[in-house]
């Protein structure tokens, strides 16, 4: 039997293939620290699940196909307090922020068209971009420069006929980069200028750890017809399991035509958009005290970071993931090693090995993105088991 | 800014331009009985929502992306029951029947790909084969002839060489067309001859009312790499917005290509699959008497349409939902009239016109679909304001 070219180009997550080894070390009694996934451990706040038990209805019913009113207010009056006026039909319920961009790329992209994405990027793009029949063009950036990418000399000259979006993580998975108001200001001026639309995934947005005010590309009123905003309520409100996320975008046309989509799929869940909805209600003090936490644990992160020699990072402004470069020779067979041959006490560490995240071929091989969703004390120990390993994984016999 | 073509091609629902008038009507005092959707009135059963109260993780996480192990249990039980053996990973949970579908489609169909649909077929079919870039050759069938479309002759000048898979609904929507063991084989054997996948849409399985046994063309272990089930527990269970589907496939290759779709976008919605796999608990006397009540709302119907001069309609056989053609001229202005100009002792009634389940330009003009979702005394007159219609509709003065 035959399967689509397009399902081919897509690959499975390049996390899978360290699940044997991951097991047969859990099999040994190996504590594992997890940095990475980009599961956060904080609490879903309890808003979510009384609006789900309070649900009386006798039937759970289809919600209407953009999506529940009270989710879409409730989204209407967040992007209003950060002074953003969104009418609701630029705002679309979907099943994550995973199944709003799957409708973003699917309006935009034909079998062959291009879409510029700064690279190391997150790999399920890969998926999304692929099974569109689109190509992925990267933008390459460096660990020695921090991963920017907001730079008119390097993005115009990959511009070409075919291009036909561009598309940002703001904060940055994996990177932690957060854009400075003139970069975002870059971005949509690009955008613009070549007629292209500019995809802004900033499910990360409240994860910001410099003071910045939160931001979003669909505040620039003159760029509403290039701007699409990907975000969720899985990182915001640590709700990953609920699949709520949202698709924003004031181009009419756009939303007419990602309509067919929400109509051909019928609804996101209604119980989980009513959950999403109550919180939206929750104050500004759970995010400031989830963003002090992640804050701590970045720190944390980077102090250990600092004390492994040859190791390149700059410390990351946002999201909960930096990207580092290590003094090894192949993360990948570095992670191998530290499940199958390395305990430091009994215990080991996980990380992402780099090369999954990036678009161009034999990039990333010596980095690593780490999640930084543990507890202080487990990032700490982390990072030593770290530096251990990376010092006796250099001074093995081979 | 432009649009992909394969978006271009998808259309809004059929039903959608309907509204206008619907609300005008409305304001203007009028009832309508509602034949157009197919949301069931029947009461969802409790253990969902029970399931649902009885989470008690504090974090509302990803769940796994093949689905959450209770829920995969719960359906490998279910089809154990039915004398079908699947393995855990011949099974995904999936974000509604409609998300199962569109993992199957975007594995199979590239650009210019053909499938084989009997005709007519549920509108959001043309969506989700339009967004693979692949086109829908229909298998055209009659009223005459009850819409029966199992008939090699029929159907194999249609296969050429760009012929990927053949999507049936069985039982049907919009038809009720049930499906006898014979035909299911045969349509096995076509896909099996001609190396085809056989896309089964089987979310209306329980709905059978000539006291057939349940099956599915998973039964045919000769055809396990051909077969691919779309199932749902939407209709099951009337749980429409849980928006939990199954796609299940003992070809392990094409679950392999899918679990790529599966991992990017990272799961479906955690809690709904827990309560969906409570769902599995109730017992047969639950299917028993919703199925006694459909059986009997379908005899209302059928009673109903009997008695209009000129309506051709077989007794359908399953799902619940019927396809009629009626003596007027164009279902669709009928329906418009129906809004805006008639009323019978202030009510009305809305269908779903023909035209919009056909894929060849200008079938189904004269028919209609209508879904007998409403408790037997509101069938019974809303059939009464129906043959009312027609024959003022037909006798009014242009």
């Amino acid at each position: 039997m035959k399967f689509s070219s397009k399902i081919q180009r897509c690959e499975l997550s390049p996390m899978r293939k360290f699940l044997p080894y991951e097991l047969a070390a859990e099999a040994k009694g190996r504590k594992i620290y997890h940095l990475n996934i980009g599961q956060p451990d904080i609490e879903t706040p309890k808003a979510f699940f009384d609006a789900v038990k309070n649900f009386q209805d006798p039937v759970l019913a289809y919600a209407a196909a953009p999506g529940v009113s009270e989710f879409l207010t409730a989204v209407q009056g967040y992007y209003a307090n950060l002074g953003i006026h969104l009418e609701q039909s630029d705002i679309y319920a979907t099943a994550g922020g995973s199944e709003a961009l799957q409708m973003a790329l699917t309006c935009i992209l034909d079998e062959g068209d291009e879409i510029l994405i700064p690279e190391p990027f997150y790999p399920n793009y890969n998926t999304f971009v692929s099974v569109t029949g689109g190509v992925i063009r990267p933008i390459p950036t460096t660990p020695e420069e921090g991963y920017r990418y907001a730079d008119r000399a390097r993005i115009e000259p990959l511009i070409n006929e075919h291009t036909r979006a561009i598309l940002v993580t703001n904060p940055g998975n994996p990177t932690g980069v957060v854009l400075s108001p003139e970069e975002m200001r870059l971005m949509a001026d690009i955008a613009k200028e070549h007629g292209l639309f500019l995809i802004s995934d900033e499910v990360y947005r409240e994860f910001v750890y410099g003071g910045e005010p939160l931001a979003s590309m669909a505040q620039f009123d003159d760029a509403a017809e290039n701007v699409v905003v990907v975000d969720s309520i899985s990182k915001r409100f640590s709700a990953c399991g609920a699949r709520v996320g949202i698709l924003v975008s004031r181009n009419r046309e756009l939303m007419a035509q990602a309509l067919k989509i929400c109509q051909g799929r019928l609804c996101a869940a209604t119980l989980d958009q009513l959950g999403a909805a109550a919180l939206y209600g929750v104050g500004s003090d759970y995010f400031s005290a989830v963003r002090e936490e992640y804050h701590r644990r970045r720190d944390t992160c980077m102090e250990g970071l600092s004390q492994i020699p040859g190791v390149v990072c700059e410390c990351p402004k946002g999201a909960f993931y930096l990207m580092a470069k290590l003094p090894v020779d192949d993360t990948d067979k570095f992670q191998t090693w530290l499940l199958e041959e390395f305990q430091d006490n009994g215990e080991t560490v996980m990380f992402a090995p780099g090369e999954g995240f990036y678009g161009t071929p034999g990039k990333g091989r010596d980095e690593v993105r780490l999640a930084y969703i543990l507890k202080q004390a487990d990032l700490r120990r982390a990072m030593e088991v770290l530096a251990h390993g990376i010092e006796a994984y250099n001074s093995r016999k081979l």
